[in-house]
């Protein structure tokens, strides 16, 4: 078999059904056997554009494939991949290259960085696998090795395909599946007594579900452990709406002293806190003001299991969860909640609409197919309090927060899940980065809604620091449409235009919709403000 | 002297004035710092833009400076960099990152990669000298050496400055002067020797001016050395205009297969090729078509000259035109011609507009002080016959070929030598990336005429293999002024209208203004069909 079909066979293999990039000539036959087979392409406008929409659509269904040239499309996904990379997202990289006869006597071909070495040393640095396929005889293992590799670490690969190699005959590989980390009977019984303990004793336990469940495909696991033993949860920023927001049992989005009260004290107060999967990030600890005791704490890592400060080597996140399930209830006096209803909302005559009231009216128009993307700033940190019905359709790049992921992702989600609708919630500042995938979005008929969270620049970093670097040029965002050939646009400035644009956008199922909120330029959420009091003192 | 100042104090000594970034945590107080000096601070829509505008005020100006913050900004300038490494663009990227200080214990920071190592592995790629100003006592003496090395090479380099080192005090440091490359006099003599030999033996000598005469600032000695000799020169594709075209011994641009055959001819017959520091890469040599034979050539090169099959060492490019300025002229029959006048351009009522007619239109609008600066695709094949006046006023990525340069250049440009006037040819393509960098213009009340060469994709691809992956999103590009609040547009189908669009974009100095030119599909210039037919051959 010739080594693009293989490459091609193999990602058909993971399910996947799309492959999104830009092409170019080094990358032009393997592009051209992929518009031959059943896997669809989806052009966008920038690189990174694609590489956001990747990254989007591995998160919603477990792989995700980029498929770019040499050199200007490889460092043009550098960002998205290290974001993919830093966030868990299982992203397949393929970078057409200069033909293993071309590269003889080291000649200057177009889009060569230094060496022909260098775009593979820069992945390395973003990705769990790496290979060249520059000898037929072991490309076949090569690319199982990459694909499997992303599988089992939930982080992107690299694959550079010189373009001589294309039609290459290779053999065909299949790695043996992992064996699973084999595990003592012993310390597993020792984990069990030691969590049962804990456990048992507490008065008021807390579950942290974190977004490492729905990175390894847990939530399952995870929702019968939770409803077993009738403990509260929390989720993290990564992993908001890990486990539906309208579960009974959920109390809300922990964040440190990014947090509301109600959730924070949940968490601090508990004298049992099971974190299953968290990823400890600044951002996700609320720069690290999170008060947690570690004595106290069931902490479940892909990596780990650490019981107060001892250690359970070889316990998986799986296992874990499987055992506490035959535990017996613990004695709670938690009192399920109805999670299934939040506030209406009136819009008022006149009134200017506030990021507050901007946040309560979205909550009621999200539906059940609502997928929620917020880009990094105050549409991630005032979107904390959305709530969102389904399992894990809340994303958005709170780790690594690359601004301009939101716009882009749409399109990922889009061709991940078509019964979904996507939600983008982004800054004025990260929309003028992104825009543009707009016009992608229009081509192939996809329907997001974009709400931009208009105040006038980069309002994250007033509160640190205020300057004209702060400031960004006035844009007709609500026009852009007209631009693109396709879409519908609001300005809004008081909250019953927010309203009526935000029925429109209901109704408009064939075509994107921008609505442009202008906000005053120093409003923001609370939760921002608790953020950037903490962000401000380390600054210096 | 604290870190930062003693930074900006060093880029100040480079005869620097303008900072091109976006802002970001990690890098606000130095910002601050930027802010509060002589400097100004160009803020950019994107950090890729911020990258290309940098790299095209290094060539106008011999030094740029890039500011962005910590992996979402390093890396989304990582193409921008490798194509100022590419093509000798000598631009500092200063990045922010987390403090020494707050990467104690590894902890999980936003923006980080994989390793806080990761950002500066990826940039020794793309940088001819890197520093991690981590350590106050040492950090003088490394802004010192990256800024020299980039001063020497020519080449981007990398200084990485946490956010907690920017006020600690530290030393100042000159370096010596570079000791010129010592060369011995019988060597010397040697080399003007058989230099004489070929160039008074010859009977139709012909001189290459290339790229790197004009990174090494080595135009006047140059031009003394064609005046001198009064034998012809081309120039080559990235090198055009080095030397003025309208030279009365000017002939043409060079490209190999892709040169007008009385270029190519007066090259490929010649019987003394003197080339001075051009770069032989592909589409330079039209994919290697060119045909030198090296017997009868002289190569002058930054690291190396060669006469024949004999290598010179430490015969600097500077001292060989100083040498053969004291050579006896040889006896030629070139006649010079003048190339002061282009045929004018009588625009037909009714006719739909070619390439070729674009070209031969433009031509007519090109002033003494106008700067073209090309796009990759047909944008820059087509333009290789433009007239250029001025000295290195036309560039483009002819290398490298990182599509969507031009737009955000034109800020460079601006900023770079505000009596310039920057004229931007793109294709359509190449402007969907790069068409927000237009509100970066309005902003600044910069004024470039960007002419959009609009065959409906990516028409360099189409003659290689055509498929929907060429394909993009129609736009109303003219309609793009209305959006960022500033400037012009005009949708052209024929040649009268084209011509009123550039009357009337000649007449708009106060913003930019967009000239979408409708082109067929197909269309092409014969410059590209030369170029394509030998890329189609190389793409399998």
């Amino acid at each position: 078999m010739r080594i693009g079909e293989y490459l091609i066979k193999a990602i058909e293999e993971t399910g996947t059904k799309h492959v999104f990039g830009i092409q170019g000539d080094y990358v032009l036959n393997f592009y051209s056997q992929l518009c031959n087979s059943r896997l669809k392409v989806i052009n966008t406008c920038t690189e990174q554009g694609a590489g956001f929409a990747a990254d989007a659509y591995a998160r919603m269904r477990g792989f995700g494939v980029l498929c770019v040239t040499y050199g200007v499309g490889g460092l043009s996904v550098a960002n998205s991949t290290a974001q993919a990379y830093a966030e868990r997202s299982p992203v397949l990289v393929i970078s057409g290259a200069p033909g293993v006869s071309e590269r003889q006597n080291n000649p200057l071909l177009h889009h060569r960085i230094s060496s022909f070495q260098a775009q593979f040393n820069i992945f390395r640095e973003m990705t769990c696998a790496q290979a060249v396929l520059e000898d037929p005889d072991t490309a076949g293992i090569e690319i199982a090795r990459v694909i499997k590799t992303i599988q089992e670490t939930k982080r992107p690969g690299y694959i550079e395909l010189p373009r001589d190699m294309v039609d290459k005959d290779t053999y065909e590989q299949v790695l043996a599946p992992q064996e699973p980390v084999s595990c003592d009977q012993e310390i597993i019984d020792q984990a069990c007594r030691a969590a049962l303990e804990m456990i048992s004793k507490a008065k008021n336990p807390v579950i942290i579900a974190g977004v490492e469940v729905h990175r390894f495909g847990l939530q399952d696991f995870l929702l019968k452990f939770i409803e077993h033993l009738k403990i509260p949860f929390v989720t993290g920023v990564l992993g908001k709406s890990v486990i539906t927001e309208n579960h009974p049992q959920f109390l809300g989005v922990y964040a440190g002293a990014m947090s509301p009260d109600s959730v924070r004290l949940a968490v601090e107060r508990s004298d049992c806190i099971i974190a299953i999967g968290p990823m400890l990030t600044d951002l996700a600890t609320g720069m690290f003001t999170h008060h947690v005791r570690p004595a106290q704490t069931i902490l479940v890592s892909p990596e780990n299991l650490l019981i107060g400060s001892h250690s359970y080597p070889g316990v998986s996140m799986e296992k874990f969860l499987e055992l506490m399930i035959l535990l017996p209830q613990p004695k709670l006096n938690f009192q399920p909640q109805d999670n299934t209803q939040v506030p209406s909302f009136i819009p008022q005559s006149g009134k200017k609409i506030c990021v507050e009231r901007l946040i309560a009216c979205i909550n009621t128009f999200i539906e059940d197919n609502t997928v929620v993307i917020a880009d990094v700033g105050d549409a991630l940190f005032a979107s904390l309090d959305l709530r969102v019905h389904g399992d894990t359709d809340y994303f958005s790049p709170a780790y690594y927060a690359s601004l301009g992921f939101a716009v882009p992702a749409s399109i990922g989600v889009g061709f991940a899940a078509s019964e979904k609708r996507a939600l983008v919630l982004t800054g004025d500042g990260s929309f003028q980065m992104s825009a543009m995938e707009l016009s992608t979005i229009a081509r192939y008929g996809l329907n997001p809604v974009v709400i931009v969270f208009n105040n006038s620049g980069y309002g994250t970093f007033r509160p640190m620091l205020d300057g004209s670097f702060n400031d960004i040029q006035p844009w007709e965002y609500a026009d852009i449409a007209k631009i693109i050939g396709k879409g519908k646009g609001y300005t809004v400035l008081e909250e019953e235009e927010l309203y009526a644009a935000l029925e429109a956008a209901r109704d408009n199922k064939i075509s994107p919709t921008v609505i442009d909120v202008r906000l005053d330029k120093y409003d923001c959420s609370l939760r921002m403000r608790q953020l950037t009091d903490n962000l401000k003192k380390r600054v210096k």
